[in-house]
């Protein structure tokens, strides 16, 4: 069985030393909480989901969910896992303490995520998907609404859902065809057809609340006539009690890829009751209020798979003996060396480690970046932060599953034939995350997203604010010595980002197509470089930290060298990526249909 | 389910006109045949591949092998389907005439595979390895070994399978435990337990002939003492008819992410008879000399899978519409445009298209070169070929399979949600070709072997042939206007490269692991210029088409273009690949086990 350990001392550098959150008092609710609850918190998520959630992971493979008589059975172990989820309150974390939440930092819940994801990404997809509903009903319910699901969503008691997808409709929801009738009384009758409903059906709660997309009867057409309705499985009565079942079901499950612990169904509505959620016709308003969050929250899935698998790699790497180092013999006593000696080995868990470390880094900025649009005293704060976090919402997602994706069919490698067998764990972790990189946006939308809202639509105004978040930065580290190796690095990335910048420029002018067609290779070189820039303000903090820290020498040292190796080995990429970008983009769309 | 058309007039193209197949003559048994009967020969087996394989390559992959009362039993139609196969004679194809083979070349059998391989990857692989065994009798077996069992591995009644790994020995196979002990009259006692062995048994014949790597009693350590035997499933009588069974069986199938079709099973051989073949502690050489046409049978494999992913993607992208073009309505009869107008869909498409149609044409020079290292009729022309097979031999495997694998993601990306869903078939093709960059040695082995074996250890001597070669066709080129796209692309590629070496130089001597820290990434820029290599006498052949072939002007035109495409998408990523190599490879070596 695959082994983890949860990077609790990772979390500590990043929130305290690296972004500071214990002194961010103009941020409401920041005073609330200090480290030793938040390690309390981390720690109390990293023996549940080691002790609890992990033990579960291949079984729930394995076994699968089945639909009998209509009712969703999840695997062997989970019903009971989730009891005590709920019962811990690991439900409860970054929500509402007005419905039994604890008030916690984004950033904080978002490190409790990539912990559960790492250890059971499917099982978690059950409590993920119920804070999207959580949080749609919070942002735009009625009071009514909220004060009849949200402490039911907050405790965990009740699980969500997020219906958009129907078999015709994926990303251009404008094609949507369920429909909703009033049914008096400010009721709805949902009818329509809904495919990939992540935890659509399941035995883990007595109730699931979907918030559906559907088109009421005067709706305009296109995504200005989408609206959002909050449709239980089952009825609640005005005591809170449960009532009747509602008609609805879950019609099928997907024979998918990975993820088969979770329940990911083909959802029939037939008249099924529900209440409008925030205004008519504005349910798409209403899924994008929550889109940063909701796309951290995939990107962080990229992140946890690929921390397990390097994890799992680095553990074989060192256990594994094959072979002898090429200089030479370094394990005389044992019939060959351990493959950790090889340079490729090496090469492909560096990649993993660097790319994680300074990926987390990165996405615990964003986190930040969202809790200070939201708890900022100073409303220009707000907006900055905010405009931030858009900006960097494709990055965190689109880039972030990719390069995770990647990482680990790289740890899978390092297993040699033993990665393609189940038994290691190895090759579920490429099953299973592969749909982050689809899901949420597949990663393409993300990159149209990034160059035609975050930067065209914008006209650069966020990636202005970043840019020169960036220029101080290196003007700061000018005359810092030790900091040369990464401020070079990173000022080389930030110079080939500026120049495809301006080709896309050109190109939207001359043809918005090409602009699809550099989408793509420009988040990447977005990514890397944004990962560099992290990476750079880590080497600036372990620096610090070797200074005033001489007990942990060894990990401000290690940060430093695995710095060094992100501006050796990723940070280069956006050399072909700019090349790339000026030399296909155009042609890319000179090929007529019938060439390909 | 997926469609698939075989790719015949690029393999025209490939044969005829880049390679020239047919004014071959001083390659002895080239001049028995015609462009009338290899075209007929590969129309069959792509009615065959099409018609019987690729129906039974979802089916197979639901249903999986299953091993009762200790035999294994393929998937419903399989048996059937490979009764027809041997029928056909489809296993013959390249085979010893005087073995009831057709002596066809490598690379006309090289496109058979490619064929076998895009329709059905896991029944492809049970004449594969039968191919192998083939050749290891045939090459190194005695007269009356090769009486025994050539014929029926020919004709494909009986198949064979090749037994290399052990749970504590894959790569580093001086591990070998397994024993072979003399049992008088020329035949040995073989014991000991293997695992990963496809096609281990099956229900498709009567016979395996399984190939066996163990030790004799007096075997000196290492790998020098490694001897080869070949062990039939079913003891055969004198007069050829079978005789009892032997004491082997498969005693478990492995649980695999993919090619589910194929049994993969552990082997126990228990005091199992069988016959040495080759000289007592020479199997592994046995095994080398077979190693190029074997790398070559999974490179094409990488080839394959990505071809029908590719053909499938493109056909999703052309129907499925979803979305409008960023350009405006291109499609105003229907709700959406076709996916196909967006700049990334097309992206990703064209990487593929241009990674299929120049590796294709790269293998099909890697078979030819096979085949002069074998038929030509001049000592020196044999030489030279086998150097440059063996120096592309880790380039065809390791990185075919890489970008091949990497295609297959990106053609399962166009299919959004759907592409993680398993009718769509999508998934299978990732799963299934996840394999080849595994098996038939890692592609960080191949990595190891290219810049260790093929380019040190030669000291460049094959790099040197082949890159005089390449210069030789730029200085030709350097007065054709039309050409100067192309020679512009490749020789910045073949710069780097040139770079790259002269970095191994120093680092091979300063220090060797470093060696193996820039090996896979050696490998990738040595694979991207290959190619490009290959593209550009693609133009110049599409160029001398659009002068001749007043019929076919779009599909030359079409080759111009995506060879234009090539050189733009592909060929930049050298740059970096360059830069990489440069400044991560000491750095890699200088992390202690303590720092991962």
């Amino acid at each position: 069985m695959p082994i983890y350990q949860a990077p609790l001392r990772d979390y500590q550098f990043v929130l305290n030393e690296l972004l500071d959150i214990y002194n961010q008092k103009e941020l409401a609710g920041f005073d609330e909480f200090d480290p030793e609850l938040i390690d309390a918190v981390l720690q109390g998520v990293a023996d549940f989901t080691t002790d609890i959630m992990l033990p579960l992971n291949g079984s729930g493979d394995v076994e699968g969910c089945k639909l009998i008589d209509g009712k969703v059975i999840t695997p062997s172990g989970f019903i009971n896992a989730y009891q005590q989820y709920v019962d811990n309150g690991w439900a409860t974390l970054t929500c509402d303490p007005e419905y039994g939440g604890q008030g916690l930092p984004e950033v904080v819940g978002l490190f409790a995520t990539e912990m559960k994801t790492a250890t059971n990404m499917a099982f978690a997809m059950y409590p993920g998907l119920t804070h999207g509903a959580y949080a749609a009903i919070h942002v735009h319910g009625s009071e009514e609404l909220k004060g009849k699901y949200l402490e039911k969503l907050v405790s965990g008691e009740w699980t969500g859902t997020m219906n958009l997808t129907e078999p015709h409709a994926g990303t251009d929801l404008a094609l949507l065809r369920t429909k909703a009738v009033p049914a008096g009384e400010g009721l709805f009758a949902i009818s329509g057809e809904k495919i990939f409903i992540s935890s659509g059906d399941h035995d883990l709660t007595d109730n699931i609340i979907h918030l559906v997309l559907a088109k009421l009867p005067d709706a305009p057409a296109g995504v200005k006539g989408i609206s959002l309705f909050a449709v239980p499985k089952v009825m609640v009565n005005a005591d809170g009690s449960l009532g009747s079942p509602n008609t609805l079901c879950a019609a099928s499950l997907e024979h998918k890829m990975g993820i088969h612990g979770n329940s990911t169904c083909v959802m029939n509505f037939d008249s099924a009751i529900g209440e409008l959620v925030g205004e008519p016709h504005q349910g798409l308003r209403a899924m994008f209020t929550m889109m940063n969050q909701a796309r951290l929250g995939v990107g962080i899935q990229g992140l946890g798979v690929s921390e397990i698998a390097y994890q799992n790699a680095l553990n074989y790497a060192k256990d594994r003996i094959q072979g002898r180092a090429l200089s030479g013999v370094k394990n005389k006593e044992m019939a060959a060396d351990p493959i950790l000696v090889h340079g490729d080995v090496r090469r492909m868990l560096l990649s993993q480690k660097s790319f994680n470390e300074g990926t987390r880094a990165l996405m615990g900025q964003q986190a930040l970046w969202l809790d200070k649009a939201e708890r900022h005293s100073d409303p220009l704060q707000r907006k900055k932060a905010a405009q931030l976090a858009a900006l960097f919402t494709p990055i965190v997602k689109g880039f972030v599953t990719d390069q995770g994706f990647k990482a680990c069919v790289d740890a899978q490698q390092v297993f040699g034939g033993h990665g393609y067998i189940h038994e290691w764990g190895m090759e579920q972790f490429v099953r299973d995350i592969r749909i982050a990189m689809i899901y949420e946006g597949t990663n393409g939308v993300q990159a149209l997203d990034l160059v035609g809202r975050k930067i065209m639509s914008d006209k650069g105004a966020a990636l202005k604010i970043w840019s020169e978040e960036v220029k101080a930065f290196v003007q700061g580290q000018l005359g810092n010595e030790a900091m040369q190796p990464f401020v070079v690095g990173l000022m080389a990335a930030a110079g080939d980002l500026e120049k495809a910048t301006a080709i896309l420029g050109t190109e939207a002018a001359q043809n918005p197509d090409s602009l699809g067609a550099a989408s793509f290779t420009y988040m990447q070189l977005f990514g890397i470089t944004s990962v560099a820039w992290m990476w750079a303000r880590v080497a600036q903090t372990a620096l610090a930290g070797l200074e005033s820290n001489t007990e942990e020498q060894a990990f401000y040292q290690n940060k430093l060298k695995t710095a060094e190796f992100y501006m050796a080995y990723w940070a280069p990429q956006t050399r072909s990526l700019l090349k790339q970008i000026g030399a296909a983009s155009s042609l890319i769309c000179e090929f007529d249909e019938a060439d390909f």
